[in-house]
C-alpha cells in the first residue's frame, strides 16, 4: 500500500515516515504501533507495515526533501536516537513533497511557516487548486493508497448548509471560486474521497467532517475517519475518567493545562487556530461521566519545550460522605513520538476497511481520535474493545 | 439484610457504617457507592442499601461503642463534615463489638493496638475460640447476613497442604489446637462459611483463600470473595496500565511509593505484616501488560498524614523510535473514605449472589480487590464490565 | 496595642483574629507567626502578641459579628480544627464591623459580595465618606493602633499626577468629590496616615502606594508598608529562583498556574480585578534572576477548592553544555491560613517601627509582600536577613 | 592551572572535561559554572577557566582514552547536544587515565565496574600503591594543580583513632600494610595533601575527612574541601527548608525519594555503599530547621533512567491554627550535567585559596557540598553569601 500525507514536512509526518523506515530496516522496534499488537494479528495480510511509496503535500520548502526537513526537526528536538537518524538519510532523501494549499489556514500558520509556498499564492482559482491537488494524487495513487492530514490546526469555519450540506452544492461552490467557504483540509479531503482514496483527519481541522463530504464518501464507497489524533493528555483523560465513573466518585473539577513549544504551539497561540483544539479536548470529560463538571482546558505556548508537550492535570473529586480528594498527573511526552505511529496505524486500518468493503465514517477508529466522528464513545477502553471487535469481525468475513 | 464486620472499630468499619447511616438519614449522598450506579438498578430489590442490623468483632475497647470509636478516628482525621457526624451519635451508640481474635496477627497489630482484648488471651483453645465466634454470629445472623473482614493486615502464614488443603484436616487441626497453623482471618472465614454466611476478605490477609475453605464454601453453597480492597493507588494503576498496553507503549519501569500514617501504616511498618501487602500491590502491572517491567512498590509510614494516604507514581515508558517518555501521578486521598463504601458494595453483591444461588469464589467481584481470587483479570475496565454483565445476567434469571 | 482591619469580615481577617485569640487562650500554638521566631526576641516588649482591642470596616453584613462571619467561612472551608472554633465564640461575638467603602472596587467585588452595604451607597460625598471613616477610627484608636487592609483586590486605577502626586491636590480632589480618582484602599490609607495610624496594604490594591500618601506619611511621621501579602506561590518562587541564580543555571521558562475557589478567586475571575494581581506575581522572577525569562503567570477560578489555593509551577532550565532540565512544584495550601498570621506580624512590626521613630515606607518589611514598595529586593532570604538586621538595629537603639 | 581527577573516566569526570573544552572552543556557554558569575569577577586572574593539562586515575579501561569513555556514557545518555560532542574528539582523545586504586571500595564498585584494573590487584603493598599514585601525580603536577575525587561512593569505614587520629600513625599503618584501615579516597587525599596539591572530595566517601589528613593539610599549608557534591535534591532541600523556618511553619515530615539508573545507582543499590550517601542527604533538614522532623530519605535504582536522576519530595507542614498543608516537588535532572561544572568551580576556588595562602579545610566552600566539613551552615543562601564574602575578602587582600 501507499501513504500520502498532507503536511508531510511537519514533525509528525517526517517522524512517522522515519519510524516506518527504521522498522523496515530493522533498526527500531515496533513500539507505539497499535496495529502491531497481537490483538490485530492478520492485519498485515491486508495492510502491510511497509509502504510501497510515500508522498505528500506541503506548503514550505518545496525544493527540499524529507530527510532535510526531518533533520531540521531533529536538530531542534533530538527526539530520537541519533544512531537511527544517521541510517535513514538515503531512504528519506528520495521523498519530496508536492506544493499544497494553505487556504484559510489562519494567521497562525501563515506567519509561523512563512515563506508559504502554496497553490493559492499562485493566483489559482479554487477549481485550479483542486485540479492541481488531484493531479498530484492521481499520479501517485494505486488501489491501496491512503491519505492522512497531519497539517497544522486551521481555524474553525462557519458551517454553511447551502454549501457544506451536500456534495452538489459543494462542487458548485468550488466552480464559483467561493474561497471564503473552504479550507485546505476540506479540499484535501474532497480530492481524496472523490478519487476513492481513504482519508483521515489527524487534526481538529474540519477535513471530511461536513455533510457534503460524508455524502461523497458514502456514494463513492470510501472509508474515512477523524478528527484530531488522541495522542497525549486527552488519551489519559479518557482512560482515567471512567475510573471515577465506575466508582461513583463525583468529579468536582478537572483542570488540564497544556504547554508546548513547537509549531503546533505557535499556531495555537493564535486565537482563531486555538479554538477548535480546545473544544476538541474539553468535552471528553462530560461525555464519559454523563455530567459536565467544572473544567479548565488550556493550551499555551512555552517556547523552550519545543515538541516536548507537557500537561498538568488536577482532578478534584468527592467521595463517600461528601469528602473531597485530589488526583494530579503530569504528562511529559514528545508530541511527534506519540502521534507518529498512530498515523501509520490509521492508514493501515483504513486500507483494511476499504478492502473489506467499509464505506463512510469508520466510527470504530474512535480509539485514535479526540473528537471521533459519529459516535459518543470516548472511553478509551471501550474504544479499544470496539476496534478489536470490529477488526475480528471483518477479518473473519469473506 | 444484616452486616457483620471483623475489625468493626477500625476507621474503615466505623466510616462505612457512618456513611451508611448518613445516607439512610438523608444527610449524605450516595457518592462512592458502586452498587448505587444506574448500571446496577434493581440490586436494592435483593440487597437494600439500609441494613437491618450491624455488628462485628474487634480486639480492643470492647466496652466502648461504635460512636465513641468513630469519634476517636474522627478527631484524629476530621475526615468528613462535622455536621454529619453530630447527627449520627444516637444511632451509632447502639452498635457494640463482640470480643474477637488476633491469633497470629503479628507484632504490628499487637503492639499498635495494645491493650489487646482477644479471645486467645483468655487461654481458650482453638476450638473454644471458634465456638465463641460462632456463638456471636449465630445470635446475630438472619438469612441475609453477610460478613466482611476489615481488620488489619496479618503476616503471611506458610501454606501447609496437610492442614489447609481440605476441610476435614482443617477442622481436625482446630480440634488438635494447632494454633500456629491458623490466623484470625482464617477462623473468621471458617465460622462464616460453616454457617452459610457469605464472607469477603477486604484485607490482604489469608481469609478464605485456602483450599479447605474454598471447599467448605462450595459444599455449603455459600459465596465468598477477596482479597484486599482495591481502593487507591492500585485502582489507578489498573486503570492506567491498560492505556500503555493498548497503545503498544513499552513500560520500562513503574515506581509506586505510598505513604500513610494511620494504624494501617503503623502495622505495615512491621516487616512481617508488610510483605503480603506489597506482593498484592506489585504484581498487577505485569498481569495487565503481559510482561513484567522493573517496578518499585513501597509502603512507608508517615505519621502526620494519618489516614490521608498518598501515593507517588512514576512511569517511564518507551514509544516510537525507542524514545523514552514520562508520566507522573499523585494520589492524595483519605483511605477510609475510598474504602468504606466498597465494604457496603461487596456485602450487597454477596447477598445478591447468595440469593441467586451462587456459591464459592465470586470472581466477578474482582473489581473490588487488589488480588482477586481465581481470575487473572486485573484491568479495572474489564473487571467493571464483568461485574455489570454478571449482575444483569443473574438479575434476569429466575 | 489595637488592630483595625479593612475588610475584617473576610476569611483572612476573621482567621487572623481567630488565631490570635486561640493563642491568647492557649488552645493553639504560635506556628506561622514570624514575629514569634527567636530572631525577633524582644519584639513583644514593644508590640505584644495580644491586642487590647480589634475592630474594622466591612461592606457587608454590618449587623453581624465576627464569630458569625468566621463561622460562615469555616462551614465552607473547615480550615482549622473544629475544637478550636468552638471555644472562640464568646470572644469573637463581641467584635463588630463598621460600615466601610467599596469605592471603585470593581464589578468583581460588587457582584460577588452583594448586597453591598457601603458608605457611597448612602449618597455621601467623598468628603463625607472620609469623615465617616475617620470618625470610626478616631473613636477606636489609641497611641498604639495599626490598621491593615485585607479587603479584596481592586482594579488598578490610572495614576493622575495632578491628583495623586501630592497631598494638597489629593485633599482638594476629595473636597471636589472627584470620586472617579479614588478607590476604597486609598481612602482607608489616607484616613490612617492623616491620623498617624500606621497602615499596611495586604492586597495588590493601590493603598498608600501613591506620591501624595507617601508624602503624608513622611510629614506625619507615620510608617506604612505594602503591597500584597506574599503568602503562597510567590513565596516559593522568590525562595527558589535564587538557587538557579547562584548556580548559574539559565531559566528558560517559568510557568505558574494558580487555581482557587474562594471570594478572592471569584473577584479575580473579573478581568479588571485580576490585572493588578498578575503583574504583582509575575515580575518577581526577573527581579531575582537579573533577566526576564519566558513566564506564564495565571490565576483561575476553581470553585470546589474554595480557599484551598493550589499552584502548579514548572521551571525549564538549562545547565552545563546547554542541556535542558526540569523542575516542578505544587503548592497546596489554605490561603487564609498562610495569610492570617502575616497580618498580625505586619501590625506588630509597624507598631514597633512607629515606636522607634520610623516613618514613611518601611522597606525592610519587604519579606511580607509580593510587591514591596521602594525596594528591588525580592529574594526571600535576603528579605528575611534585612528584616532581622533592621529589627536588631532598632531594638538596640535608644 | 592543571586538573587531576580520581575516577576520571566516570560520567561526571568526562562530562566536566567535555564542558570545559567546549567552552574553551566557544561551542558551549558558561551556564552552570558558579565561578563565572559576576559575583566572582576577578577569579580568572588567579584560576583561569581553561586548564593547561588534565589527567587522572581510574580503575577500568586503562588502555582507553577520555573521548572513548565519554562516548560510551554519551551513547547511553545522549546527555548533551551531539553537535558539541562531535567537535571534542581530537582534544579528548589525548587524555588518558593512569591506573588507580579501588581499595575497600565495596562490592558495589567491584561488581559494577568489573573487570577492575587497580593497583591492589597487582599484589602491591599499601606503601607500593601509595608510591605509584604519588609518582603519577608528581610527573603531572605543576605549582597550580588541583585534584578532585569524582569516583564512586565507598562504604563507610570504621574510624580508628589509633590510625586515623594523627598523620604519624597514619603513615606508620601504611608502612605496616594495614589495608583494612584504608580506602581508595583516603590514599588519594593523602598523596595530594602530602605533595601540597589541594584536594576536594566530591563524593560522600571519607577522603580527607579524618584527623590525620586534616593535620597533614594544616602542616603542609594545603587547602582541601568536601564532602559530596550538592547537586540535586539536596540543593533544593537546603534552598527551600529555610522558607519554612523563616515563616515559622512547622515541618511535620519531609519525604525525599530518589531514583537513578546509572553506575552511581547501581553502586548505591549495594547496601554498604548506600549508607554514607543517605546519612549525607538526610541530616540537612534538621540542621536548617533547628529541629528534626520525621524524614524519609531513600535512593533507589531505576535502570531505565540511567543518569537522569529524579527526586520526589513531599513536605507536610503545619501552619497557623495547627492546619496541615502540603508541598510537593519533582527534580528531574541529568546528574552529570548538574555535577560536572561544580568540579571545575571547586578546583578553581581551591587553587585561588592556595594562592591566597589558605590552608586546611576551606569551610567557605560549603555551598558546593551536601556534608560540608567543619561548618553547620547548610542553608544554600547563607552558604552562597559566605562564599561571595570570602572571595571578595581574599581577592582584595595582598
Amino acid at each position: 500500500m501507499k501513504l500520502w500525507l498532507f503536511g508531510i514536512y511537519g514533525i509528525v509526518g517526517t517522524t512517522a515516515i522515519a519510524g516506518n523506515k527504521a522498522i523496515e530496516k530493522g533498526i527500531s522496534e515496533k513500539t507505539g504501533l497499535v496495529s502491531e499488537l497481537p490483538d490485530f494479528e492478520g492485519l498485515a495480510n491486508f495492510s502491510p507495515l511497509s509502504f510501497d511509496e510515500i508522498g505528500g503535500h506541503d506548503i514550505r520548502n518545496i525544493e527540499s526533501n524529507l530527510y532535510e526537513e526531518l533533520f531540521k526537526h531533529w536538530e531542534e528536538n533530538q527526539h530520537f536516537d541519533y544512531r537511527i537518524l544517521k541510517q535513514l538519510k538515503e531512504d528519506l532523501e528520495k521523498i519530496k513533497a508536492k506544493k499544497g494549499t494553505a487556504l484559510n489556514c489562519g494567521e497562525g500558520v501563515l506567519e509561523e511557516l512563512k515563506p508559504i509556498e502554496s497553490l493559492e499564492n499562485e493566483n489559482l482559482s479554487l477549481e485550479e487548486i483542486v485540479d492541481k491537488l488531484e493531479k498530484d494524487l492521481l499520479e501517485f495513487k494505486d488501489e491501496e493508497t491512503v491519505a492522512i492530514n497531519v497539517a497544522s490546526t486551521e481555524p474553525t469555519i462557519e458551517y454553511d448548509e447551502n454549501i457544506h450540506g451536500n456534495i452538489e452544492n459543494f462542487e458548485k461552490a468550488i466552480k464559483e471560486n467561493k474561497k471564503e467557504k473552504f479550507t485546505a483540509s476540506m479540499l484535501y479531503a474532497y480530492v481524496c474521497l472523490k478519487n476513492k482514496i481513504p482519508y483521515a483527519n489527524f487534526t481538529p481541522s474540519i477535513g471530511s467532517n461536513i455533510q457534503a463530504l460524508k455524502q461523497l464518501a458514502e456514494e463513492n464507497n470510501v472509508p474515512h475517519a477523524g478528527n484530531d489524533g488522541k495522542t497525549g493528555e486527552t488519551l489519559v483523560k479518557t482512560t482515567l475518567a471512567p475510573m471515577f465513573a465506575y466508582r461513583n466518585l463525583k468529579v468536582l473539577g478537572w483542570m488540564g493545562y497544556n504547554i508546548l513549544g513547537d509549531l503546533d504551539g505557535k499556531v495555537l497561540a493564535h486565537k482563531e487556530n486555538k479554538e477548535s483544539k480546545i473544544v476538541s479536548k474539553d468535552k471528553v470529560i462530560g461525555k464519559i461521566l454523563g455530567y459536565y463538571p467544572y473544567t479548565i482546558t488550556e493550551i499555551n505556548f512555552f517556547p523552550s519545550l519545543k515538541d516536548n508537550k507537557t500537561a498538568f492535570d488536577f482532578i478534584h473529586y468527592e467521595g463517600f460522605l461528601g469528602t473531597k480528594m485530589k488526583f494530579y498527573f503530569t504528562w511529559d511526552a514528545i508530541d511527534a513520538i506519540v502521534a507518529a505511529p498512530l498515523v501509520i496505524d490509521i492508514a493501515r486500518f483504513l486500507n483494511f476497511a476499504k478492502k473489506k468493503g467499509q464505506k463512510g465514517v469508520i466510527k470504530e477508529l474512535a480509539f485514535f481520535f479526540k473528537s471521533p466522528m459519529e459516535t459518543d464513545i470516548y472511553n478509551t477502553h471501550t474504544q479499544y474493545q470496539m476496534l478489536v471487535e470490529w477488526f475480528n469481525k471483518l477479518k473473519n468475513e469473506g
